[in-house]
């Protein structure tokens, strides 16, 4: 590859404002699943640490809405840092901007779609599986496109 | 947004040398705590995998002080890959150096308390839940700080 | 540190190149991670969430042989985000190229025998530690080589 592929990023910067937009929207979706976690702990009264019991009086315990938010929340670190890397090597394949930014929108909607029906309110399957296998679908795609490029 | 920012990235590079350091340091602090789950798995002789635990001929089992190493290393999945994007993303912003520093040193701390508070000297709430609250709030604000910047 | 860190990145793009290619091997890899969990919940008809079981009118259990692929992914959640940025590191720190390529090489080789002795066809130990500690020695190799290039 002769290409001087960090060059072009000075140049066709919106590609990298765009991907770096849609980074910090799903860090953030990513925070409010901690919250939501922290929130679900309190209200259904249910921590694992005896020392977080303790300070509230209670008894340590595990409550299913709060696992619910736990494994939504594991879905995300499955799924959202892979994105991240496989974003950032798919703008060096110097895309067309309107594709790269539908697909880091799409990617970034069935990723909030993911967690509402997993741990806001719960929705019969297929819909957290077809959120979770578009944003797959995507990852996948970038990533395909990136190797494709670099060989 | 017109200002091309990866041309600056050439000249302001003590942002991103003091960048890169402080995600090293994290790197290692994370790798510690793996270290340390071995370790714990090794003294309290509790390994959930049976070919584990065939090889030192015990039985599996499941040990809280493995567990609550675990849960550290989890709470560190779930806020460290997260800074490491938002602080490269942050850094795009041309923040100060100062600010930067003072930013990635305190979550850094943050963090090493949050581990040893959590998995190597049990200290009653709100230790682990400030120190976990407080690099949460740098995360969060240059991830605001830069979808400001890029608006 | 005087050096324009990031000036070289736009000769020495062979560097980067290799870099993204590998990074893009594991992302690929830690996908086919998640679609064996789902293709070992099928088989094994074990799902935890009651909306995934009653889609399949079963009822919800937890097998080994899907916690085990699951083991095998958070331990690639715990060992890949880091070599990420760890190789982003190490890359700025100018390596030869061969030295670069190999790291990267043995890494990626390492979290595919990882995955395979864990959760695909399981072998005793140490198979499963060695590779795990091969691939951590080259993350903590390049971290170290990083921050000393930094001071």
């Amino acid at each position: 590859m002769t290409r001087e592929i960090f060059n072009f990023l000075s140049i066709e910067n919106k590609l990298v404002s765009t991907y770096i937009f849609y980074c910090c929207i799903l860090i953030l979706k990513m925070m409010a699943v901690m919250l939501l976690t922290a929130l679900q702990r309190h209200r259904y009264m249910a921590f694992i640490n005896p020392e977080d019991a303790d300070y509230l009086n209670v008894k340590p315990k595990i409550d299913d809405h709060v696992e619910r938010v736990r494994r939504a929340h594991l879905n995300d670190l499955e799924s959202i840092p892979i994105f991240f890397v496989a974003g950032f090597a798919y703008i060096l394949t110097n895309p067309s901007v309107t594709c790269a930014t539908w697909l880091f929108r799409i990617f970034t909607a069935v990723r909030f779609i993911h967690t509402f029906v997993y741990a806001v309110y719960v929705l019969p399957q297929p819909a957290r599986v077809l959120s979770f296998s578009i944003g797959a679908l995507i990852t996948s795609y970038m990533t395909f496109k990136s190797i494709l490029y670099l060989m």
